[in-house]
Order: structure tokens, then sequence, then C-alpha cells
């Protein structure tokens, strides 16, 4: 279901295994940003309704793992604070078009993207990871992650055709790729 | 509970006889502006874990309401539309404070108090018309917006003394009587 063009490597790993506290704070944070990202296409595409609904579910959905995460952090005695974020977010941005209709299919196409490679890097962690509890959270949220990435990319379709759509999402995934395999210094989530 | 300083009069009656569509398209994004206003405090306060799992609760329920309108909009055939807003929720925002923590404790109290306007003026409806499916929503929808004000002022308490909060929200409530009083020429919920 998911095509990425790269995926997680031992770089990465090395990172989670040095600072998986960072790693853990930065899941909060990334899950708050993918609520707020639901919730603004809400905002610029309110006459659409069907998205709507779709960014409804998944703006609850995205808060609820946010809680979750805290509440891991707590039990874990790991102190939640901010972060500076990783700069893949940032980079997918830039790649969004400036003007309608495509600007709507870049978006949704980029946030699509971002659930994918979440969805990736949980399974990664799930396999990677010893610790029986953190293992079975992140296998937990695999299926939500996955289920989003397909919804953002079946609602790009309103704002162009299938084709199209396909076309862009092939190009989006080669950038994605070549932005996570540069990686950066700072373990992120999308580092 | 509430203790607004002007009562909702005749002149928005008289607006709501002549322009109820837009009464009505006006308050499903009345809903989603709350929701916003709620995802953005989880942004700037994410630290305080509290703040944040009462603006979760607030966003789920302000998005539902939001959905609730629109569904009520399509059974009446009132094509949703976007609309220019009242300078009410605008106006409010222009006496939140510039430094924290004075910043947090007006825009919370400011949030409040947009709920204890809304509460007051869903009331006002629910009396006003004669349309017993109008009369029966906005009735469901009062007790959410009371708990809401509640919230937002005990929240404030996060920020600053009992006293400090209880006399920053007499001046606020002084402030938004002179704004709702005088009103505005356009039909909207808060106008």
């Amino acid at each position: 279901m998911l095509h990425l063009k790269a995926l997680t490597d031992a770089r990465w790993f090395a990172q989670v295994d040095e600072h998986l506290d960072e790693i853990l704070i930065d899941h909060a944070h990334c899950e708050k940003k993918a609520a707020g990202t639901a919730m603004n296409l809400i905002f610029h595409y309110v006459e659409n309704i069907e998205l709507c609904r779709e960014m409804t579910e998944i703006v609850n959905e995205e808060l609820e793992h946010f809680h979750m995460v805290i509440e891991l952090l707590e039990r874990r005695g790991i102190p939640f604070r901010r972060m500076k974020p990783s700069q893949y977010g940032s980079k997918l941005h830039e790649l969004v078009r400036k003007s309608e209709p495509e600007k709507a299919v870049d978006r949704l196409l980029v946030a699509g993207l971002i659930e994918a490679r979440s969805c990736e890097r949980f399974q990664a962690l799930a396999s990677h990871v010893d610790d029986p509890e953190l293992a079975e959270f992140y296998h937990s949220l695999f299926e939500s992650e996955a289920r989003h990435h397909s919804t953002y990319t079946r609602l790009a379709g309103h704002f162009a055709s299938e084709e199209v759509v396909e076309q862009r999402l092939e190009e989006l995934y080669e950038a994605e790729a070549a932005i996570i395999s540069v990686g950066e210094p700072m373990a992120r989530m999308h580092s």
C-alpha cells in the first residue's frame, strides 16, 4: 500500500538507540502537528464537506494519539518539553505549489506522505525496540497512519484527475525519499 | 453563572427574523472557529497538559457541533458557503495583551467570553424562533457553551491569581458589552 522510495536505514536506528527519549518527545509533537494540519485543511477547504468530515476524524484521532504519547512519557518519567522540530515537514511543505487547485493536491499528498513515512517508521520501531510496551504501542498506531495516508491521497482526487494525482504523488515520493535519506543530525521521528 | 453586562436586544432579533439563513451559516463558521481557537491554544501552551486535555475535548465538541449545523443546513436546503465574518471576534482579540502571562490570561478569558455570549444567544434564539427543531437544537447546545465558558475561565487561573483573573474578566465583560451593544449591520451570530 505504501510506495515509499527509501526505507529507514541503520543511520536512523543508531539515532533511536542513542536518543530514544528525544524521539518519544518529538513523536508527541508530531501527533499535535498532524492534528493541526487536518484542522488547517478544514479552514482552507471548508466548502468541501467530505473533506471536513474526514479531517474531523483525523483531528480527533491525532489528538488522542498526542495524549497517548504524553501519558507514555509520564509513565516513563520523561519530562515533556518543547523541542526544535526536524526540517522534514518544512522541506516537504516547500514543495507545495502556490496556486489552486495544485496547492490543494500538494497539501493533501504531502500530508499523506508524512502519514506514510510515520507508518513505516512506527513499523520499523516496533520491530527494532526491545521494550515490549513500546513495540506494542507503535504497532497499535500503525493502522491509523496507513488509513490516514489513504484518506489524504483519495481526497487529493477531489482537486485533480486520478492520473494527475498519481503522477504528482510519484514526484513527491521521489522528493520525500531524497529528504529522508539525507536525514538530520538531531534525533527526531523524521530525522 | 454568566455575568454578561448587556443582554441581546430587539435589534439582533430583527436581524434574525430577516436573515435567519445567514445566521445559521455563520453559526457553522463560529463552531469551526471555536475549534480552531482551542487547537491554537494547544500549540501555544503545549507544556500545560491539563490545558491540552481540556482543549482537546473542546476541539472535539466544537467540530461535532460544526457538523451538526452543516447537517441542519443540508436538511433545510440552505447552501453552506464562505461569508464575511462579523468583527466581534477580532475586536475582542484586539484587547489581548501582548506579553505573557497576561496574553494567556486574556486569550483564555476572551475565548470564554465568546462562549458565554454564544450561550446567551443560543438561549435567546431557542425562546425566539417559532421553529421547534431549531429551538430544540439551540437548547441542546446551551449546556456545552456554558461548560466551555467555565473551563476557559478556570484555566486562566493557571496564569494569574484568582483575584487578578476576576478583575480582568470584569474589564473584558465591560468591553464585550460595549462591542455587542453597538452591533453590526450584517446579520451574524455575534452581530
